[in-house]
C-alpha cells in the first residue's frame, strides 16, 4: 500500500513535491494543506482534497507523513514541533544557526507524540552536509570548501525589490572558476568571501528611477552584496520573464586532504549539484527523507532527526536484497 | 579510551591503515596479524606487536574491531566470515557479483557471536555505491554512469604481467573525456565500454623479447584489453620505477535525471574522487566504519552491515550535537 503523504503550503516547494510524488510508484498525495482559502488553489493532481491548514489535525489518521513546504524564517520553527505532534513529518528548515534549537523543539514534540521529526533535508542543508560530513570522517587532515551556483539566490532577489524604484530583480550567485579551480587541484587555498563567489543582479527598475543610486545601494548593501564583486544589468519586465524564469541552483562541496608517512599523498573527494530546479531537486530529497521516516517510525522509533541519523537504504524503496546485488 | 583496532594482512592496504591510524586521536593499532614469519615484518609504529595469523584467537578480547586487508579473490570469502565469530570485521570485499553470498556468509556468522561485520567498504564499492543509491533514491526517473580513473589497476598489469617476456607492467584506465563532458551537461548518451574508458599500458620487455608479439597479445587480450581502446608503450624498468610508482585512482558516479510536470528540468549530480593514492583513501574509508562497527556493537547489534545499513553519524569522531552544530 502507498504512503500516503501531506503537503502544508503550496508553493514552488510544495508544488515540486506533488510533480514528484507522480515519479515514485510507493507515494501518494493525500491531501494539500494552505493557509489561503484552499477554493483558491487548483492542484496539478485530480482527486487530490485541498484542505485550510486550520484542519490539519482532522487528518491526523489519514497521513503518514507530512512534509512541510513553508518558510524557515518563520513558518517552520512554528509548524514543524506543531505539526509533529499529530505527524511524522519532514521539513527543509535552512537557517544553518538555528538548526541546534529547531532540533530540540521538534525532538521534544515528536518524542511526546511517538512521532518521528527530519528536519533539514535538500541540498544544503541536506546531501552537501552529508558529504562534508562522510569526507571529513575518511580524511580527517584537510579542508573543507562550499561553492554555491551558478543559481538563483531568492533571498538576494528579493533583497533588491525591496530597494526604492526597484519593480523585479533575479540575482544569481556565482562561483569564482579560479578559485574553484584551484581548490579541484589539492592547492588548498585561503580563500576570502570575494574570491569565492561573485553576485550577477537582473533589475527592472521603474520608468524615471535613478538607476545609478538602486545600482550604488545594491553594491553597498551590507551582508548581501558588499563582500562581493556585484554587477548590476538593467533590463525589461519582459527581458526578465523571458530570460530569468527558471530558478537554477546547484554547487560543489569539496574536501581535500592529506594522507601517508609523511602526508606526501592528496586527495580530493567533490560532491557536485547541477540543477535545473532548485525547489524540484529539493522535493526529490524531501520525499526519500519522508519514506524514511514512514519506515523509522513504522520500526517503533520517534524523535528528531537529521540526515546524519538515518541507515541510507531507508531512501530507497527497494530492498535491502536488491540494493545490495543492484547499487552496491 | 580509544579504539583498539587489529590489522590482518601487511600489504599497501595494511601499511595505509597503519598510517591512517595515527590521523585519528580515537584508535589506537593494537597489532598486525600475518601469514608470514611475522619476525619478518618491520612496522612504522613502534611497540605494537606483529603475531603470526594462527594466533589470532588469543586476541579475542584484546581488539575491540579487526581491519582485513586481504585480497577479495581468496583472502576475504574465507577470513571475514572466520573473524567474524571473534571479532567485530571490517573489509573492502569488492568483487561485486558475490556480494550476496558474502554477505549472507559473514552476517550467519557475525549474528550467531554477537558482533558487526561491516562489508565492502572502500570507494567502489563504498563511497561510490553510496552516491549511486542515494541520487537514485531522490531523482528517481534517470540514468547512472560511473567512470574510473585516471587511475592504477592492478589487476590489468597483473595480467599484462603474466605474458611470456614482460618483465614488469603498469595500467592505467583512463575515462574518455568526451563521455564524461556529454554526461555532465546531462544529454543521457549510451556508450560502450569502448567509448568510455581507454587503457594505457607501459610494459617493461625483456632483453630479445617480441614486442610486436606481446603487445598484440595485450590488446587482443578478452574482457581485460579486448573491448578497448588500448596503446602499448614499451619502456625501461628504471623509467617504470621513477615515473609509474605510485597508485593513483579515483572517478566520478554521475546520476542524470529530470523532474517536473513534463520532465523539463534535468539535473546532474556527481560525486568525483581524485587519489593520490588508492590503499591510503580506502584505508580511512575502512578505519571510518570500523569506528561505525565498534559503536552499533556497544549498542547490541550484531550481523553484516553495508554502507547501506548504518547511520552516516556512527563514522565520525564527532558528537551529534557537534555535528548538527557545525557541519549540517
Amino acid at each position: 500500500m502507498a504512503i500516503k503523504i501531506g503537503v502544508m503550503g503550496y508553493g514552488n516547494l510544495g508544488r515540486g513535491v506533488e510533480n514528484a510524488i507522480k515519479q515514485n510508484d510507493d507515494l501518494e498525495l493525500a491531501a494539500v494543506f494552505t493557509r489561503r482559502a484552499p477554493e483558491t488553489l487548483t492542484l496539478k493532481t485530480a482527486g487530490v482534497p485541498v484542505v485550510s491548514a486550520d484542519e490539519v489535525a482532522a487528518w491526523k489518521d489519514k497521513i503518514d507523513v507530512m512534509i512541510l513546504c513553508g518558510g524557515s524564517a518563520t513558518d517552520l520553527p512554528k509548524q514543524t514541533p506543531e505539526l509533529a505532534s499529530l505527524f511524522n513529518v519532514v521539513d527543509s528548515f535552512d537557517t544553518h544557526a538555528k538548526i541546534p534549537q529547531h532540533f530540540a523543539a521538534v525532538d521534544a514534540a515528536a518524542k511526546a507524540a511517538g512521532k518521528i521529526g527530519v528536519i533539514s533535508v535538500g541540498w544544503d542543508p541536506g546531501l552537501f552536509s552529508l558529504a562534508r560530513m562522510i569526507s571529513g570522517a575518511v580524511l580527517p587532515e584537510g579542508n573543507d570548501y562550499t561553492f554555491w551556483g551558478r543559481g538563483v539566490s531568492q533571498g538576494h532577489s528579493d533583497a533588491i525589490r525591496r530597494i526604492d524604484g526597484v519593480l523585479d530583480a533575479r540575482q544569481y550567485t556565482v562561483p569564482v572558476e579560479a578559485a574553484l579551480e584551484a581548490v579541484r587541484a589539492g592547492q588548498n587555498p585561503t580563500l576570502t568571501t570575494r574570491e569565492k563567489h561573485t553576485r550577477e543582479c537582473f533589475v527592472v527598475a521603474a520608468p524615471g528611477a535613478d538607476k545609478a543610486r538602486i545600482e550604488r545601494e545594491i553594491k553597498e548593501m551590507p551582508n548581501y552584496f558588499a563582500d562581493y564583486d556585484t554587477t548590476v544589468t538593467f533590463i525589461t519586465q519582459e527581458e526578465l520573464d523571458r530570460d530569468h524564469k527558471g530558478i537554477p541552483h546547484g554547487g560543489s562541496v569539496i574536501r581535500s586532504g592529506v594522507t601517508g608517512a609523511d602526508k606526501e599523498n592528496k586527495h580530493v573527494v567533490e560532491f557536485k549539484l547541477t540543477l535545473d530546479s532548485n525547489p524540484e531537486f529539493t522535493s526529490g530529497v524531501l520525499l526519500a527523507f519522508a519514506r524514511a521516516a514512514v519506515r523509522l517510525n513504522a520500526e517503533g522509533q520517534a524523535g528528531c532527526k537529521t540526515i546524519f541519523d538515518i541507515p541510507p537504504a531507508y531512501l530507497s524503496p527497494k530492498s535491502g536484497e536488491e540494493l545490495r546485488a543492484s547499487l552496491l
